[in-house]
């Protein structure tokens, strides 16, 4: 009977209210009411300990990074947040730990105003799904298949510091601490670009967040768009922090193929780059364009002005 | 890239198709459209190895029953299923296990119409969690709260088989072929009541699956509608192979405190009986009244008419 306990001490009645959830935690199912001319967004994420974060990771940020990865899908989808389900696997009951991932989990929720609707909570190792809901007019939400070629691509904030933070708790450098603070923050405290993604509803052809790292996940776009793209390495954006800690070409590698920027990409014809301009200074997030879309199938580099081949493999970490 | 490539063989383009479906796995989220005038009921469930089933557990029947406990919880609501996503976290890549586990699950999938619209596959001790969506008329779904002094009692199928049946591979007991391979299934293939609950809607005051068994259950629709319950003990379904295999003391231990029927218990006023006799005999479900809900706060047992104490404490094992 633990497992009821646990539920009602950390979990229930916390958090965001909404007055589209009919029933909450505590009958069979949750019951939820869409609103009318929506369709609803649903993804979702798994961390599993020792695969997706270190046994050792804050519990805070555990319980905060666990739903912005969520709300980093809908954000890609010009989606807004508004039901979770969570499904904790724990292998004891520590308390300590519960208050925080909890206090975190639901710092996230209240900001972004999602209900926690239901879960289940077992013994085991030590995991975390949520499975996320949200609402999108419809035909408005952002796809991966819709990029043409001649669109330009943009991303949000800067690339690398997070895949730099992990890289940082692995002991792979010695930064200055005011570095590492704000590293490890980007790491453990991804910002979901939930409004920015909203704004890009009838603007942007196209929309992915980038999780896996900007080749692989700009590759899903080609992909199912079937089109190429040419990308300016020289307007990667990278922080001060990324910038100083390394060289120039291991800041780039961070930037391309590190993963867990939580950032997005997306594409835009030439007819919307003024109401992109816009939409996105409303949503009060830095973004840059970054590339454009070609024909063929292949992501090409220029640095310079010149067609340049990144070499990934000197970087073994990745 | 295994886990993408997982995806798509077993997973991609199989089961249910349906036109709400507007996007389903391939892009940030899923995208579907609820029909208007319903509700959307939401739960979740997860299996894990070691602690919910053994790890020799057949994979089409682990497959097949983990979207049936998610089933039986919208059952409970009266809820129609509509789309699921599948969390499976599994610890290395076997292909028979993953061909046998997708078959049991959209065998379930395709019968009860529900379709698989996105997942995350990650390497991690072997998991399973299914958060499945339904649909339910608004103001009709069926809650634990509303049950009233007066209320019948009723169950549908057997109850204590899948109780035995899980002893039986702990090898608490060695039974005839015939009734060992019915517990088995019993087990493995619990039959989510989806058409039952459906029939319910407007007649039943309050409703719940059986998966802890029937005492603890019962118990949440008591604590939830503040009333107390007489069950007649001579009234509880069991099955001729539970009859057969055990004393009858035993059976009706399994019966009141086996876990995993996945049976509807349900309360009906006096005035709808008839329309329940009805409602039921058209889901093609063996349904029996089993008592009454009185006030107070206490389950209460007869046997033979008289006052009964069952003695849990006798099965250990439990």
């Amino acid at each position: 009977m633990k497992e009821f306990q646990l539920i009602e001490k950390y979990f229930l009645n916390r958090g965001q209210k909404r007055r589209d959830v009919l029933l909450d935690i505590g009958d069979d199912c949750a019951l939820v009411e869409p609103a009318s001319g929506k369709s609803i967004a649903i993804s979702c994420d798994t961390l599993v300990e020792g695969v997706h974060f270190f046994a050792d990771m804050p519990a805070h940020a555990l319980g905060y990074k666990s739903l912005a990865v969520n709300l980093s899908d809908l954000a890609a989808m010009g989606a807004e947040p508004a039901w979770m389900t969570l499904a904790l696997s724990l292998p004891n009951v520590d308390e300590q730990w519960l208050s925080e991932f909890s206090n975190g989990l639901f710092e996230a929720a209240e900001y972004y105003q999602v209900a926690l609707i239901g879960g289940d909570t077992t013994r085991g190792p030590r995991c975390i799904n949520i499975t996320i809901n949200g609402q999108v007019p419809k035909g408005k939400a952002l796809k991966r298949s819709a990029a043409k070629v001649g669109d330009w691509i943009y991303v949000t904030g800067t690339l690398g510091d997070s895949a730099l933070g992990l890289d940082l708790l692995r002991g792979v450098y010695q930064v200055a601490p005011q570095f590492k603070d704000y590293l490890l923050n980007r790491h453990y405290y991804p910002t979901p670009r939930v409004l920015a993604g909203q704004s890009l509803r009838g603007l942007a052809s196209s929309a992915i967040d980038l999780s896996d790292g900007l080749v692989s996940d700009i590759g899903h776009i080609l992909k199912a768009s079937n089109v190429g793209a040419v990308i300016d390495a020289n307007q990667i954006p990278i922080s001060t922090a990324l910038a100083s800690c390394v060289s120039e070409e291991q800041a780039l590698a961070y930037a391309l193929t590190g993963g867990e920027d939580y950032e997005l990409l997306f594409t835009v014809p030439e007819s919307e780059r003024g109401a992109i301009d816009t939409a996105l200074l409303h949503a009060g997030v830095k973004f840059v364009k970054i590339g454009q879309i070609c024909a063929g199938d292949k992501l090409k580099f220029t640095l310079d002005g010149k067609p340049f081949t990144p070499d990934f493999k000197g970087f073994e970490h990745f």
